[in-house]
């Protein structure tokens, strides 16, 4: 059973929902009720072994500043997707018996300059042992109203902000998978994705009511959209934003569709807002029809994602 | 460096606090001023080797109903200690990949459990792949106002709920260290403790200021307002809780001062409250002074708790 199902099913299993809760699961965040406002909640995590390694210490220094702040980034992308904004996060590290200090300290000055950027308030934490070490945090925030993933209709646009498949790339090269020209770039990439704060704001503002974060693989996460919203994406292959380094890397394409940890903002809209948007950090990339299934350029597609509970 | 000074000095790193966040680290949650009221906020976290044993289902029939109430229970009594009304929780899980679908079900099932008794919205959660077992889980809650380790005073009495010690002679029990009679029962009070939310709400409104639970144990976290507060407490020995069964076991004083885990409050008043107290689901044990240190009948004793990150 993959990641997601087993999260949804579980969550089945919770009998007592307060009626302030207007979203719960099955989707980036939770939504609740808070006046005339709406509170979000998301949480994630980030295991040694699972989602990094404390090997790259010899790719890459101060690997756990960068590990603090993806933490923070992660979430705050996930609020990002319904349109929120921080508020205040707190923090759980799991820590092995022979812990360096130094690595814990760079984790938090890593949340730290994170956290600034974004005006987060990390207001309390928790460190335990741990046989292998993770990190958990949850983050706050809070929206004039949000973008779901079932919020789709059909002759929607899709569209995506940024570009698409470099952090992919990065976490090959970190695995020691893959040689590439320009590889800091890459890793970079993978290891300090940008949280579209901002931009979903923005959306949310601008008439948006459908947006999801490219966590999974740009092919995934859409189809996460089609079929909350029981509809049909038609892909225009030229469209798909690819960086420039990208296009010099064998299977450019292939990263761009099923990468992951892109962490860029996949939303969809009626066209008629495009007069509405004053700027354009995002590309169009294809349109939603009646029916099922992800097509590219007229070909019906297989999605795939990069589910950590999928055997590999 | 214990668990303790760990987080306090970690959090000392964080260079943004936005100036909503009255209360962040040094106590039992976070405060952040919502409007005319309070949120409160705390994170807790179970691991598997540190907090409890999977090997313990051999003992405990649907130990892992049991886990997963007790996640949400840990944090409900932090929440208690500062007078928080529970509102809404989000859980991440850590699973091998070897992971037993009926083990996670009973987590979800006993969250389930407790979230219904106490109210409490739990609106997400994460799973992913861990090398080892954990579980993490963050609470939100309101107040009205909120009590803290800080704010005791001299003369100020010093009560605990419930009695003390019962929790670790379970743990014991489970950890193959002891054998007593009624082992059902001191098991039950390791791994099932009751939150006293009702009371915590109960004593903000009666005026309390000065507030803990007891996680740690009781001389360790009795330590922590002496300490905040820059008072010496006197205890009188008499007085300290202790069940009926557990006074049949051997060491019974030693268990109920230093055990942990009973998740009882403890608290300070002055005196003129009393009379305010409508009900006495406390003890008063003792009373604080000008000076520094724990005494019992006079004594001075040296504090310790049970500190995961300490070598044992």
């Amino acid at each position: 059973m993959g990641e997601f199902e087993l999260i949804d099913d579980l969550l089945k299993r919770i009998s007592y929902m307060g009626s302030n809760v207007l979203v719960s699961g099955g989707d980036d965040a939770a939504v609740i009720r808070n006046g005339e406002r709406y509170t979000v909640v998301t949480t994630d995590a980030l295991v040694e072994g699972t989602h990094y390694r404390s090997s790259w210490k010899k790719k890459v220094d101060n690997l756990y500043t960068y590990i603090g702040r993806k933490l923070l980034s992660i979430s705050l992308s996930d609020l990002a997707s319904m349109g929120g904004f921080p508020n205040f996060a707190v923090v759980n590290l799991g820590l092995r018996k022979d812990y360096s200090l130094k690595d814990v300290e760079g984790i938090y000055d890593g949340l730290s300059s994170c956290a600034s950027e974004y005006r987060v308030s990390v207001v309390g934490g928790d460190t335990v042992r741990a046989p292998s070490e993770f990190l958990t945090l949850s983050l706050t925030g809070s929206s004039s109203g949000f973008m779901l993933r079932r919020n789709a209709s059909p002759g929607d646009l899709i569209a995506v902000t940024g570009s698409l498949g470099d952090a992919k790339v990065g976490l090959e090269v970190l695995e020691g998978r893959m040689e590439v020209e320009d590889e800091g770039y890459f890793i970079e990439r993978f290891l300090n994705p940008i949280p579209r704060v901002e931009e979903g704001i923005y959306l949310l503002n601008s008439g948006v009511r459908c947006c999801t974060d490219v966590s999974d693989g740009f092919l995934f996460n859409l189809s996460t959209i089609t079929r909350s919203s029981g509809l049909r994406a038609e892909i225009f292959s030229e469209r798909v934003p690819i960086s420039e380094r990208l296009e010099r890397v064998p299977d450019a394409f292939e990263f761009a569709l099923y990468g992951g940890e892109d962490y860029e903002l996949l939303f969809t809209f009626p066209e008629r807002l495009m007069d509405r948007f004053e700027r354009n950090g995002f590309e169009v990339v294809g349109v939603l029809k009646a029916g099922e299934g992800i097509f590219i350029d007229g070909e019906p597609v297989q999605v795939r994602g990069f589910d950590h509970f999928k055997e590999e």
